[in-house]
């Protein structure tokens, strides 16, 4: 086991250094170097459980990150924005998949799910590349965020009745109003009270009878917000990113930082890598597979692309054209819907691989994007800048 | 599983600050905060094999910060001590065991385990309470820290040699002197040749052109050295500590040492309350089992203190006391051989709750005592202070 973080953490290191040095987005380097040491060009490295919990945390320290960067305000500032673009940008893609998979003779159960796996963003993927480029603090970065927190809430309650109709024939809907009611009342006590709390006593994670470090106790907070997400159904990285807003009110904010920074570099690179793993490139040999994977892929973009940018339009052009383009990505999510269309039995085969083939390359193609839009336009100060 | 990390996490932090607040080492409220999450109490944790690498990666980054700690000509100065403290602290115990577990009526493979269990210090929580007291430069300390390497060597090849026998009824002399000769080579190539690259080019890590932070590189000269020594056998830590002399004697040591000081508070954790969670309260019902843990405990006492102690006379009378006291715990080591055992079929039922249960009182009952030693004794400035 130890052989295989290592062969990720120095495949991972690789692929960022080329990639840095062609002025390509370093986390294409880290997903590609996991194609190649994965099963299958090299390998080397399996796509196994225990890498996946290390993939989950390197998410969950990204989000966490993401978190600590943004405070509420900046998020309500764009609130109706990111809640126009959360909702646009997942009608659209659900109708379009689930109507695409029926013309091609798919049965309802599983046009559900293939509507479901175009709906998520991968907040994850986008967050690192603003990170990147330190364009976090900009209007479009807090846009994507809020809406991929709120789309993120959507396609769960999607995949709840996607996931009853495909196993049982039908839906609870008072099961699913309780689930939607207790995600809701989570994000917003946390939200709302968390921050409140911290604002009030900023010294609780210093406090020197608590911990020498706020370190710990701060990443059990993270640990134990992205648990409760994940056990409601929601995903863990919502909790994670909740936990950073909630701990950015803290003392001393830039000392903290500087304490998280090397778990920020120490687990993300894991999942990276693990989507790379993930890719099977015996599948795509196929043509009539890939054609499928570039209709798929194309219907992803659209339908993301065209509510997001125009729901945007009030940040002014080129931020909306970022916002547009930065809610494309699927990434993990979309292989995390595969999964469980492939556990349920309604995506199968190639299908399976057409969809997680879409999630990659959406993730793929837009931080390079992402980088030269956002180069272009220097960025916009937040208010606290 | 967020679950359970974030319990762990949780459960360690609350033991840790109630153990520092009892004037104990914390590590010991973390490893009872294993036993009380853990199957035999509140079953709210297994563990699992995730946990295990977990608890791993723990003991690793442990022995890494150790040897961030450590320079090579520390360990030269008390080399000679050193040696003589593992080889004399490993046949003591070793004879003594196989020679209880035969009086006691065990076949001759079962006894030659039950040998080796009490062979290999723990040189992770003798090291854990020594960083603790900010004692790690006395040269009580270093002297622990060679014999430890030494024994954990030595300690391998009576382990090679053990399941040989075990397992094929024979010992295959070539096969092991091999890997002793590998072994052997190994250690010196990286303690001799590595430090000396890293002190020709102090900037190895810090070079813009490799990375922004030296961590990253760093981590994973950690884990390549600690996977290889695992791969030819020797304790993966063995490989992590050297790693960790190595890095030791690069440019701006301090500065990397606080990169290194966040993974060093998240993982070790792990380590401490996985030993906890290995605890079966359960098997201890049973008087005669008691009795056996009792006698195997004592023996694993006199039989590594007392060698120890002796051969580290010349370092002074409170400073080989710590030295005798500091080799007593046989910690995960004593549960991998236990382990190693039950897998071979030699090491069945209550005699492994018996050698995992020897292996936790030493590790329980040395800190304390080590810190009453170093406490009255103010620590003796190293070469360097």
């Amino acid at each position: 086991m130890l052989v295989a973080l290592f062969l990720v953490l120095l495949a991972a290191k690789i692929g960022d250094e080329i990639f840095k040095r062609l002025g390509q987005p370093a986390l294409i380097g880290e997903i590609l170097a996991g194609v190649i040491i994965g099963p299958s060009v090299l390998a080397f490295v399996e796509p196994s459980a225990t890498l996946e919990v290390f993939a989950e945390l390197g998410v969950v320290f990204l989000l966490f990150w993401v978190g600590l960067e943004t405070r509420l305000s900046d998020v309500r500032e764009v609130g109706s924005t990111a809640i126009r673009v959360g909702v646009s940008g997942m009608l659209l893609p659900l109708v379009a998949g689930f109507a695409a998979a029926r013309a091609f003779g798919e049965s309802t159960e599983t046009s559900l799910f293939v509507g479901a796996a175009l709906v998520a963003t991968s907040v994850g993927i986008t967050s690192a590349v603003l990170l990147d480029l330190g364009a976090l603090k900009s209007r479009a970065a807090r846009t994507i965020i809020g809406a991929a927190v709120i789309d993120d809430i959507l396609a769960m309650i999607f995949l709840a009745v996607a996931a009853g109709i495909a196993v049982s024939g039908g839906v609870n809907l008072v099961s699913i109003l309780i689930v939607v009611g207790i995600s809701l009342a989570f994000v917003a006590f946390v939200a709302l009270g968390g921050t409140r709390v911290v604002a009030r006593w900023p010294d609780v994670f210093h406090a020197p009878r608590f911990s020498e470090s706020p370190l710990l106790p701060a990443v059990i907070l993270c640990l134990g917000l992205a648990a409760i997400a994940a056990q409601i159904g929601l995903a863990a990285i919502i909790g994670a990113f909740l936990a950073g807003m909630v701990v950015a009110e803290t003392r001393d904010r830039h000392n903290f930082e500087q304490e998280v920074a090397p778990l920020y570099a120490f687990f993300p690179p894991f999942f990276f890598v693990f989507i790379g793993l993930n890719v099977d490139l015996g599948a795509l040999a196929d043509i009539g597979v890939l054609a499928a994977l570039a209709g798929i892929t194309l219907l992803a973009v659209i339908t993301k692309f065209l509510p997001a940018w125009l729901a945007s339009r009030s940040l002014g052009a080129r931020e909306s054209l970022v916002v547009g383009v930065g809610m494309v990505p699927r990434g993990e999510v979309g292989i995390i819907v595969a999964g469980i269309g492939s556990t349920a039995g309604v995506i199968t085969g190639s299908l399976f691989a057409v969809i997680v083939g879409m999630s990659i390359v959406t993730t793929l193609i837009v931080p390079p994007v992402l980088r030269s839009l956002l180069g272009a336009t220097p960025d916009e100060p937040g208010p606290e800048a």
